[in-house]
């Protein structure tokens, strides 16, 4: 090999890495590794943000990320498809995956590392522990998922105890899983502040997820519909409507018009409680759960 | 008020500061205050022991406090008697109590910080959520006691979280708790040493308890028989007997010899899974629980 071709080699690969990464992002998979280097930081005076993800990474992850860069000295994000969360029938061998897409959208983003472990590392051989935050996990999304939230917090307490923010960033877009959040922490006195964000959405609406991967351009058009749901119950209200019955049948119309949908539920909770309301009089959160051509989509807005 | 009598008022105080309390040991009842009290320590690179009791302390709790002291900058125990990991019919009303005596004795120990939480502060109105360790938890105690290790998983995951300790100490009398603790730790990746220690005994043998409080000089005396029969189990193992069969049974004589006992159980169980053994191999757990006059005991050796 010739000096001059190795030389041009490493000139390319220099001209990457400053293109692309500003930042040294580190990527740890270790479970001792994440937390000794977090305790040592955090024992200098660091402030630490956190943005657990199960990559396939959107608009609405990076959002979150923004966030974390301005609230803190160190920017966590962790990738890791949560077994625990997901019900025997469901998508989690298929679930979306952009491991390298999703490390150089963290790269331009400026983070400090990335938490990756595989399944083993999570829930090593004899695994038995698990949080439970009651009956909120119970209703809505834990209607259709039994032991969903049992697994989301399960795996967001260990996080915390493997990152130790001070602060960890999560999504409006699931609305529910972040009042279950609140209450574990509250619960069991975790010292971190959650910071919940707003839905980010595409032009048509439709609420950004990594399951929206599963779909081409016509069906994104199609699942529009769910925002188009709710945005109807929100003009509904504003113009005096209070009768639940009649807000959620706007709903289930607009969707139903819709070829290649199937309605899981369309519901209106109490916002803090998400006890079912009957009579909107304060503020309520209206949520939906649809599978659009099979793939299970969820939405919500508070009014 | 004359000037002398101020100025004599005030020598008496501070004589009697300064006889029994070497350090100036701060009561805390509040999670907040506790946990931002910590938080700011460790941000200043300050270790931290804790010692999680529910008062009434004896020697036992005080050899784990003074080995607390060797161990980190900051002493921190607790006292709360945790109503979560009692049974409806057990003697959470009546449990022992002897908070000046106890404050006295941790002062005298150079203890920093008492965490002295009521019960509306650990489980204010609407507290939902509780940590399960699975299996190792249903049997022996957990047999007896159904929902005892889950308030004991529940509120050392809170003490944890509010008191932040790096290591934290606990008696081997209590083996299998310490068993479920260390499965705790392990699986939700709490960032805390476990240290255990072993159990502190009277010179008749009977492990210290709050609960020989409830006892007059003769009923300790009948007590002593849980530790004979242990011995005469220890003896027996020693001397080649590897049926357990037959083991059990020289501790239920033992036991039984003595006026006012009821055999909860006797069990020999492998040291870290706790699954039940037949034939003794390798080290054995031997653990008992047996009431005299009504009182619950439990004691245990490793052979």
């Amino acid at each position: 090999m010739k000096p001059t071709e190795i030389g041009s080699r490493q000139a390319g690969y220099d001209r990457r890495d400053f293109q692309s990464y500003q930042k040294n992002m580190k990527t740890i998979s270790k479970t001792a590794k994440m937390q000794s280097t977090v305790l040592d930081a955090k024992r200098r005076g660091r402030m630490i943000a956190f943005v657990p993800t199960m990559g396939a990474l959107h608009e609405g992850h990076l959002s979150l990320v923004r966030k974390a860069n301005k609230l803190a000295d160190i920017v966590v994000v962790s990738i890791f498809v949560n077994p625990t969360q997901f019900g025997q029938s469901e998508d989690l061998s298929k679930y979306p995956q952009s491991l390298d897409e999703d490390k150089r959208c963290l790269r331009k983003l400026d983070v400090d590392y990335l938490f990756l472990p595989d399944e083993a590392e999570m829930y090593p051989d004899g695994y038995v522990t698990y949080v439970e935050a009651g009956k909120i996990t119970s209703i809505l999304e834990g209607a259709s998922r039994p032991t969903h939230f049992r697994g989301v917090t399960t795996i967001v307490a260990k996080l915390f105890n493997i990152v130790q923010p001070d602060v960890a960033l999560f999504g409006q877009k699931d609305a529910q899983q972040a009042l279950v959040l609140r209450r574990m922490v509250k619960d069991l006195n975790i010292p971190v502040k959650l910071i919940v964000a707003p839905t980010v959405r595409e032009k048509s609406g439709l609420a950004m997820s990594s399951r929206n991967r599963y779909f081409d351009g016509e069906q994104l058009n199609r699942a529009a519909c769910i925002f188009q749901g709710l945005k109807e119950a929100r003009k509904l209200i504003r113009s005096g409507e209070a009768d639940c019955g009649k807000i959620v049948a706007a709903i289930r119309k607009k969707i139903r018009q819709t070829k290649g949908t199937e309605i899981d539920y369309i519901s209106i909770n109490d916002t803090e409680t998400l006890d079912p309301i009957k009579r909107v009089s304060g503020k309520v959160l209206i949520s939906v759960a649809v599978r659009l051509d099979g793939v299970r989509l969820i939405d919500n807005i508070i009014v």
